[in-house]
Parts: C-alpha cells; structure tokens; sequence
C-alpha cells in the first residue's frame, strides 16, 4: 500500500476560521486526541504572529507524542535583513519543535504588490529562510503561497521559488491554493509537472475550500504524486475553510488504498471529529462525508429497502470502517456493540442480549433524541447505568429552588438562589448570591448538601460549556451543558439538557454531585 | 460563451435530506424563487410514491414561470406490465408537467439483487417507459441511477441501458452517481467516453456528496462534455446531500465562462440560497462557497492587509457578484484599517487619524478585553460607533426586570419575567412566561415595547448561541451571548457579555431590537 503522510493545521489554519479560537488547554487537548489517531504531523501555531502560541509550546514539550511530529508555522524572513535577525525567525525558533513549516511567496503578484520587493530578493528571502532552520536541525516544510494562481500567471517564477526552497534545502514543497480557486483537472496537470520536474523531493499540497474543490483537489494532486497533505479537522478554516482531512483520510485509505494512518485507528475518526467539533464549541457538521451523523442515514423507501437488501446498493462503504453507524431515519436501529462496552464497566456480568442492556439502549436513544450527548459527559452516562440497573442510590432530594435575575440588583450580585432540600428526612434550607443565577443555585445547592457530606468540600467545578442545539429556534432553544468537575484525584463530566439553560445546568449539577458521592462510598 | 442547463431538485432529492420536509406552500415559494433566478428545470416531486405530491402538481399549474421548465419524477414501469398499466407511470402522467425525469436501473447487481429480474427485461423497462412518456409529448430526461458504479463493474450493461433509453427516445442521459462514492478523474475518463459514444444526444450529470466529491464530479463532467447538471440548492440531500448549485453555478459560469443562468441573477444567488434554508427550516451553512455568510470574511491580519492592498491577493472571485460581500472580522488580529472601513459606513468623514476613530480604538480593545467579539456581531459594533460619535438615539429605558426560574415549576413554562421601561416619559409595565428565563424576557420586552413600536413585530430571532469564555472558572465563568434576528429583509446580529447569562442575554437582545428601530428611521 501506497502511503501518504497527513499534515493537521487544525489547531493554526483552522484557528483561523470565523468563529473560532482555541485556549492553549483546548490545543493540548486537540494533539493528544491527533496523536492517538496516528496523524503524522500537526502543526500548532504561528509563534512569530501570535506571542500567546509559545506558551503552548512550552507546555507541550512534555507530553509524550507518540506519533506526531510537532510543527510551528512561520513566514520567510523579512526584506532586507538576515534570517537570524528577524524576530519573527526567532521566535518560530523558540517554539522548540522538530519540524517548522515556512510559507514564502510564489505568486510574482504578492511579491510586488504585497511585500514591495523585488523578484530577485524573494527568492533569496525563501533559500536564506530554509537554510538557516535546516542548519538548527529542522525539517523544514516549504508552503509554497498561491503557487497555483502564481503558476497560471507566471510558471516560470513559481517554479523559481520552488527551487529556491530546494537550494535552501527544504524536505517538502507544499503547493498551496491559498485562495482555493482551482479546479481538479488544472491541480492535478500541475502537480503532476512540479512532481516530475522536482522528484525525488517530495511535494506536498494545501487547498483551501472556495470553489467547492478542496478535498478533490487534494485527492488529484495525491494522484499525480503528491505524499503529504494538510488540511484541518472538519474543514475548519479562514473563509469557507481549508480541505476537510475527516474526508481525505478515508477517501485516499478506504477507497483508494493509500495508508494515511494506522488502520486500527480508522474506527476512531468519526468521535475525534466530533471531540474536535466539541472543542472548537461549533456544531458538528451531520451532512459531512463519512463523520457526520446523517452520513450513513437512509431516508428515501427504496434506499431503507436497497440497503436491506444489500448494503452496497446504497453505501459506497462500511460506516463501521470509520466509527459510524448505518440509522434508517423511519425505524431506528441500535448501534448495540459500542454501548455495552461501556455498560461492561459497570455491570461486567451483561452482554448484548440481555434484557437490562436493551433497556439501557432504549433509555440512551431516548436522551439522543431529546439533545442527550455522552460523549463527554461518561459520568451523566454511568449514573444513567447505576439508575437502570438499581445500583444507585439517590444522595438527596429536592424540595424546590427559585433562581432570581433582578437587574439593577441590589446587591454586588445580579443573582440569587434560594433552595429546600432533604436527606434521609432532614430538611435544609438555605440560599446563595451567585454571578449568575447557575452560579448562585450551585453555591446554594453545595451549603445545603455540605453540613450532611463533608466530603463535597473537597469538590470543585473545573469547567463549565453551554452549547445551543437548535439555535435557529433562538431563545426558546434546547441548550446542553457540560460540567466538569474534580476533587484532585479524579476529574468527571457530565451533562444537561434543556430548553431552559438554569434547569440543564442543574441536572448536570446534580450528577456531578451525586457522581462524588457515589465514588466515594464505593471506595 | 457555452451553456448548461441546470437542474434542481432541491424539492425532490433535497426534500430526502435528514430534517427537511417541505409543505405545498413552501414548495410554491421556492418554485417561484428559482424561477426568478432563471434555473431552466425544477425537479418538484415524486408522485408515484407520494400522492400529497399530486396537490403541488395541481396547484403550481396556476403558476406564469418565465425559466423553469417544471419537472416530476417516478420510476420506470414495474417488472412484467405495460407502462400505461403501471400507476406510478400513471400519477407521474397525471402531474401534467412539460418534462419528465425518469430513473431505471444501469447497474446490473441492481437489476439481479432488488429489481430481481432479468438484465433484458429491465433494458425493456427502460425503453418502453421512456416511448411512452415520449408518445405523451414529454421532454424526457433519463436518470441512469448507479450509473458510475454500474459501469465500473459492468460497462457494457451500463451502457446498454442508456442505450435503451436512446431507443426509446430519451432527450437527455443523466449518468448518476447515487452513492456518491466517485472520484473525479474517473468520472472525467467515464463522462467524456459516454460523450462520444452518444453524441449528439446531451449527457447529464448527477452527485452525491459521499466522498466529498459532488461538486467536483458535476464540474469535470461539463469539462467532458455534459450540458446538463443536476443538484439541489444548499446541497441538501439525502445522506451527505446532493451536488450543491450554489457552488455549482458560480463555478461554472464566473470561473469557467459556462453560462447556467442569466448573468443579470447571479448577484440574487446569495439570498436565494439563504432563503431556501429558511424555508428548509435548517441553519444555512455560513462556511459554503460563495453564498456563506464566511465566505468572504478575512480573519488573519496578514490576509486583512491583503485584501486592503489588492482583493485579488486573497478572493479568488468579487464577493458583489453573487450578492455577498466581503468581511474583515473584527477580531484581536484585525488592523485599524479594517475598523476605519466599518466607521466609515456611519461616518464616511473619519480618517484614521480623527480623534473619533481613536475613541472607538480603544473603546472597541476595552470591550475586546472583557471577552466582547465584534466577528459576528457587527451590528453591536456599529451602536458602538453611533453611541461614540452622538448618532445614537436610545428608544427605551429599562426601569427593572426580575427573571425567575422555580423548580418544579407551577405552571407549563419554568420560567417568567417581569419587566417595566419607559419610553418619552410614558411606563410600560409587562410580564411574560418563557422555556427559560431568557425567552421569558425576551418576549416580555418585545410584549412591552411593541405598544410604542409596532414595527417590531415584522422582527424574530433566528438564532441564539452561547459561548463559556473562561470556562475553569465553571459557573462563575463569563459567557459571550451572540444573537442573530431578522425582519425579512435584513440579517444583523448582535452580542452581550457578563458573567451573568442572563444579563448577556439581555444586552444582545437590547442592541438587536435597538439596531432594528435605527435601520426604520434612516430608511
């Protein structure tokens, strides 16, 4: 099998899309997820352009990468001085990581126009650029910057800057259409020039979205010889995004028999599309090729009957292959497999058949359906487990609570809760001012609950996501939120769903709560 | 210049989309729309299989269309009985439509595994419905489903039975990639061979976006030969969607100089797009080539200095031509030249050297620090200017709210708000019940302010997102409310910030009813 290598710009050209920024923990989160895929290389920020990026170099120095060449990304030195002089070199050098990707000007257009220099000095800016990293050791990758508009206006520079990377000695040239207005027949007559014209040196391509051809231009330059290719994780990216490597990983591994990442990880892809989605807190695409939920969800009669007929009448390949699942939209079936692992955790003794697991399979679909996610939320989904099973006991009830909103407020705090609980037949009383009326309920709800276990003192809340499911209807919109919480051993996360965001914040509290609690009876 | 045809079947495949179902009424409005639009087909319905189809069918009669030629869809005849036998042919005859699309099988494991007959009698199927609709006077319009993968496996059969649809006096063959798993240097090879070998009967060309690839596939089939290309508005389809004309479209005709509809509509393409997903009811995609709200917004300040020097460096195409327009996000890496351009559309006076452009500097670097995001919210930000530069006019004042939330709640909502604002010296006091407390207020103050401006009832929300910003602070966290409405004719979005969801919900919804009563007045 042919193979390619896959190049992430999630976390730098991805960060670039409207909507979109990553904390330096969303960063460290997003390449632990990559690396356990097999990604080859991820590149993770713009130190030079962005001061912030180098504390997350600092801090991913110490996570052991399996897989993943670590890579920041840089432009060429600027007009007129030596590349050690620059501090935008210097600081892509700080970054520390054993690969640099640096992206120079093949479009004569943006040299004039743009950098307001000469031909001749560009060139020289791209060799000097390259040669001083190599000299610290580095791979260096070479973004060739609209190398396809620049092609088609003037061949005979472009190819000059890709030499002058080759001189310089980069180990890649990227062909970018940074613009992404090409279409497949001209990428791939290109490519296939620039690869014949430059081999054995590999060449590398980067397409951006704009005429709908990101992923097919990626696919056709692979075919005329391309083995490296970036693109970002659900397309993210500046405009309408770059090449949707949740695509391209399947299409070249699946279809066209070119190894991308190991094959045992293929089955990860669609949750590390959605976990990514959940990180950049932007709804997952559904529609999207092989990740999305809809991607394998038949709705027409005669496709239902086709593909019960024989899978392949209406599937171009196994959804299983990269972790989804096949749904018929009229009459649900159940993806069995996947859940019981989970169920096992709890109640080893269980498998697919037995009664209490098709219960709890009911139960899962029936929260789906109402806006219900568990990934990442596995507590919410264990506590769901315990409930079915009887192993759970309830630590508290509630009586009622009154959240108020007053605005002007009367105090330092707009919010305020009061609650009324009972624990084994005590009641308790009491109420908080909090900055916001979750923020309150969740004070109220921990006095209460602290005089008859201790223990929550140790607890903390340590995160905290509010996500919008059917935005479109506004403010009568069903939210989910997410919680994460800690008591210093142990970290967990749960979840709530509703249309009303203080009532979903509640359940997700009260699981939270109730998850401590159960932890800490059974050890 | 060359011409294609473009056909959609927004209302037929769209309508097999996850989520979207149309009402005879939303069909009428979008028949209407892409007639405008000059689309030359419109594929409206199934009547065979649905016979609520056959109402739109009568009713769109009344209908003067200047482009679309009107278009139903059903199956060849059943295995074994005449055509005129056949009902579905006879509901498909009884749609009285000028031309018809009719589908039969061309992959021989379809014919053996669902048909289950013989390869000859469905040759017959084939050739025998399309004489017969061609002895109605139709224009017939041959789908051969699973063509693509028919022909790989069996091109002689493939090829037989377009073939028969020749025979039987097909006026166009539409090779069909049903499954959506193709790749486009093979379509180009199997298109242009099919193109010689037919010519000169026109070939048509129909996606699916499986492997990503259906607008690629549509467009190197024109390049090979095909006159006609079948899509759906937005992509929507079944599974990952059809090939989307949105993209299609302005590929074809401003990139390629094919022409698709007259040059006059193509700047009418941003809002039909937008439109249509209003009627789907779907969040339309604001990442999609050329009709996305993101699709000529420019984030990165490097890219942003660009586009200032020369569009050209970062717009593969003019935003203006299809009735978009270009963005510079206001974000922590856009330049002051970005923000003079929006002050200028309130004050085209300011320099970037006015005082006044300093004040909104800062003031907008403030807000920017307190978590505030302008990407997005750009109405917000043009208050902002008005309030800086004494061009504001507040329409109301609040007085005092009180949100409340109580579990278990006493009545359908959990949720209610009290509210009380003055406008010229005159009180208004109102209360309303919502699903949770930001929909109570929200209607409680439209409720209240719509005695004094009725013009506000033309305006809803279209959408309601939240986002956590530094979210380890759990619930005290400060969160980011963006808020998207609407009166039909205009889109703006507005923003609010506090670590109380509530407040910031309110301080978006205040800038977007006060954007909406500042637009009436300079209108």
């Amino acid at each position: 099998m042919e193979r390619v290598f896959i190049f992430d710009s999630t976390l730098r050209d991805g960060a670039q899309a409207e909507g979109i920024s990553f904390s330096v923990e969303d960063k460290l989160k997003i390449v632990e997820r990559l690396d356990n895929l097999g990604i080859s290389y991820v590149e993770a920020g713009n130190p030079g352009s962005n001061p912030k990026d180098l504390e997350f170099f600092q801090r991913v120095q110490k996570m052991k990468l399996k897989n993943v060449r670590l890579t920041a990304f840089g432009s060429t030195r600027r007009v007129g001085i030596r590349a050690e002089d620059d501090n935008n070199v210097q600081s892509l050098l700080r970054a520390n990581t054993p690969a640099v990707s640096i992206f120079g000007k093949s479009w004569d257009l943006h040299v004039v126009d743009i950098l307001k220099t000469t031909l001749e000095e560009n060139l020289n800016m791209i060799r000097d650029t390259i040669s001083f990293f190599k000299e610290k050791g580095k791979e260096v990758i070479f973004d060739a910057e609209h190398f396809f508009d620049g092609y088609k206006e003037n061949s005979e520079y472009a190819l000059k800057a890709l030499q002058s990377a080759v001189d310089g000695g980069a180990d890649c040239l990227v062909l970018c259409d940074t613009n992404g207005g090409c279409f497949p027949l001209e990428v791939y007559e290109i490519t296939k020039k620039v690869y014949e014209m430059f081999k054995p040196v590999p060449i590398g391509i980067h397409c951006h979205n704009d005429t709908g051809m990101a992923v097919a231009n990626s696919i056709v330059a692979v075919q005329a010889g391309a083995v490296h290719v970036q693109g970002t994780f659900n397309g993210f990216g500046e405009r309408c995004g770059n090449a949707n490597l949740c695509t391209i990983i399947p299409d070249l591994q699946l279809k066209l028999g070119i190894r991308c990442i190991p094959e045992e990880n293929m089955k990860k892809l669609s949750s590390a599309a959605r976990f990514i989605s959940e990180i950049a807190n932007v709804a997952h695409d559904e529609r999207a090729p092989y990740v999305g939920n809809s991607a394998f969800a038949h709705k027409g009669g005669m496709h239902i009957d086709g593909v019960h007929k024989n899978p392949r009448t209406f599937e171009h390949v196994n959804p299983e292959l990269v972790g989804n699942q096949r749904r018929f939209l009229m009459s649900e079936v159940a993806g069995r497999a996947t859940i019981l692992s989970r169920i096992n955790e709890v109640a080893p003794h269980l498998t697919k058949d037995s009664p209490e697991t098709k219960r709890i399979i009911d139960k899962l679909k029936k929260l789906e359906h109402e806006g219900y996610q568990f990934e990442g939320a596995e507590s919410s989904f264990e506590l769901i487990i315990r409930k079915e099973l009887g192993k759970y006991k309830p630590f508290f009830e509630l009586e009622h609570f009154k959240a108020i909103v007053s605005e002007p407020s009367n105090s330092n705090y707009s919010s305020s809760a009061m609650i009324k609980i009972r624990v084994d037949g005590e009641e308790e009383i009491t109420a908080a001012e909090g900055e916001g009326p979750v923020n309150a309920l969740d004070k109220a709800l921990r006095k209460a609950l602290e005089r008859f276990y201790p223990q929550l003192k140790e607890m903390h809340l340590t995160d905290f996501k509010v996500r919008v499911l059917d935005s479109n209807k506004a403010t009568a919109a069903k939210v989910r939120v997410l919680i994460e919480s800690t008591d210093g051993e142990d970290v967990w996360s749960t979840v709530g769903v509703s249309t009303d965001i203080i009532e979903a914040s509640w359940k997700a509290l009260v699981d939270s709560v109730e998850y401590k609690l159960h932890k800490n009876i059974e050890k």
